[in-house]
């Protein structure tokens, strides 16, 4: 969907247009009180669900295991909207596409965009597309970030919002390991200051490395000793610093290498300076609880227990403040083994809770909507 | 000091000759029992303790609040000994060095040492220094590894070893960390293959990327938050995604500047495989209860609370392994807020149980001096 009203961003800088692209799955109802805004993290996009019907993009939406018919979030009942940020590398507006003025690539010009920004293009996106007031939003760590600002920033356009394995902001490690990142990105020779789209080089070195680091922070320890321990790639050691020796060094290359071929260097940066810069409580002193005070959704708040890099601690956070306003939240620590990455992960337990909230969800719903008959 | 019978390495290479740097502190006693061997980890050297007097390269030792006159390891008793290992950048032979078979530098021809080849070339240092048994030898996290494996190696050549911060092997996240900086460096264009040397460049990018890494993981999370938690480097927020933006990426460009001016690369990856690699128990069917069938010495093991990279659970590891061989061994943990670097720093209680222990064994010494004489 194109936008010609321009954005100011908080940095006080202006996107003039753009474009956000998404997708929908299931029916927007006649009361049109069943909307749900699926919001994504770093690397993935609006195709949250299903399999594309072209052969050629066949690609599993990465919410698949969540959402879908009789799925979790039921798409038989609800109607899931899946966006692309504004800044993102998969169709929307980003530092790829032309800039208008330059008619040249972005790049590097891109405009920094922050979380409260993509929440309000968001919402200009639901609005066009004939909703008043959202049903849900919903997100896991970053995403859970834009759930939350939804219900900061337009109190009384969303009724529930689903905060997963996020944080009310990044800790100074969380900002430490996104910064290595971006350094390493930034110092590829092939980044060109940003502008490498005109040298017709990709700054891949330093994508993979950002990708390996981002890797070792979404696993947990056990997890990740489980799975690879001290496994070797061949059957005997070859003492070698370059080769590859150990088996959880071959799956980070591998892990690596694929995301370069399809991550844009400057999207890396951006949206990991919209994680940093998140912190709904900095106007307020600091104190969540203040920060919250005109908030009027429900909420579901779920976190992981071997998630150290968004660890429960700071889901609790949300809850206290969330409580102190008095207001519905529903919290769920589950066990599960995979660490940060367990957000987008088959889980029995995980997955039951998220189902039962929705069910409620939709009890009320159905209750609106036999009243309105 | 020079040596020049060849040196076997467990790759099955050979150093023909090789040079070794030390130092020594205090003196050693008539019965040549009081010696104190001290084990460097990753970016240490020689220099355990003092200051140098010339004053050009005036640098406080790396171990100085443990090691000194009155200190807890006490120099007017014991007679320390500092070693720089095999292949590190400060005066031991290592990749930076003639080659002597090709009068270039060895570069990434250097090559691969393990923990077990450091032990056997500091062994015959300390031989060479007219010493049959050490009193004990001494390490934290990648020293102790030498430590542990010199009980290993030489059952009867040493009488007590402390293990500090350390693990009877790496599991799959820290090898997956010494992974990721490795491959920041070998990326570097400057690395050339590990031969930059011979093009007058340092492939300092890798480096920087490579101990910022560290930096996060010897840090712990809480230590982190206290120290730069979301603090902006400016006043206000600049909106870049290249610029320093907080505290905490203000500190780990320095500390990466910094360690890229001194540090050589290829050391980097030598010593990071070395960490890699060592695990005792391996030929042992993991079981490292067996592997410690044949050691004598007494233990002391240290760990730290909030050690999330060699935590105390691997620590505690080595110690179940020594109560199985029924061996004496002292164990700590000590509720330091620093992470992997306490071992490093001040801590009331940390220094206290080491000077503890060593006082325990300057008892026994003298005990046998008087004896003696």
């Amino acid at each position: 969907m194109n936008f010609t009203e321009p954005l100011i961003l908080r940095s006080g800088e202006k996107l003039d247009s753009y474009h956000l692209a998404y997708e929908t799955y299931g029916a927007l109802n006649s009361l049109k009180n069943n909307a749900v805004l699926i919001c994504h993290a770093l690397n993935a996009s609006h195709h949250v669900a299903g399999v594309y019907a072209d052969a050629e993009s066949a690609s599993i939406g990465w919410w698949d295991t969540m959402i879908g018919p009789g799925k979790p979030v039921d798409t038989d009942q609800f109607f899931v909207i899946g966006i692309n940020n504004l800044g993102s590398c998969f169709g929307s507006t980003g530092p790829m596409h032309l800039n208008p003025k330059t008619q040249k690539a972005w790049g590097s010009q891109f405009p920094v965009v922050t979380v409260e920004d993509w929440v309000e293009a968001q919402q200009r996106l639901v609005s066009a597309l004939g909703i008043e007031k959202l049903c849900a939003v919903m997100g896991g760590s970053l995403g859970g970030m834009q759930a939350l600002s939804w219900t900061l920033q337009y109190p009384d356009k969303v009724m529930h919002s689903i905060v997963i394995a996020s944080a009310p902001n990044l800790n100074a490690e969380n900002i430490a390991f996104n910064e290595v990142a971006r350094r390493a990105i930034v110092n590829d020779p092939d980044f060109h200051g940003g502008n490498f789209y005109e040298y017709n080089v990709i700054p891949r070195r330093g994508l993979k490395i950002a990708r390996m680091i981002g890797h070792i922070t979404y696993l947990s320890d056990d997890v990740m000793n489980a799975k690879f321990g001290r496994e070797l790639k061949n059957e005997k050691i070859k003492y070698s610093t370059q080769d590859v020796e150990f088996q959880i060094e071959s799956y980070l290359r591998y892990q690596g290498e694929k995301f370069s071929e399809y991550f844009d260097a400057n999207t890396y940066l951006l949206i990991t300076r919209a994680l940093d810069y998140f912190d709904p409580a900095k106007d307020y002193k600091n104190n969540l609880s203040l920060a919250f005070k005109e908030l009027q959704a429900s909420f579901l708040v779920i976190s992981f227990k071997t998630d150290w890099r968004f660890s429960p601690s700071r889901s609790r956070e949300i809850v206290k403040a969330l409580i102190d306003n008095k207001r519905a939240v529903t919290y769920a620590e589950i066990d599960a083994p995979h660490g940060h990455d367990a957000f987008l992960l088959e889980d029995y337990r995980y997955l039951s809770v998220v189902r039962a909230y929705f069910e409620e969800i939709e009890k009320k719903i159905n209750a609106k909507e036999q009243n309105n008959e």
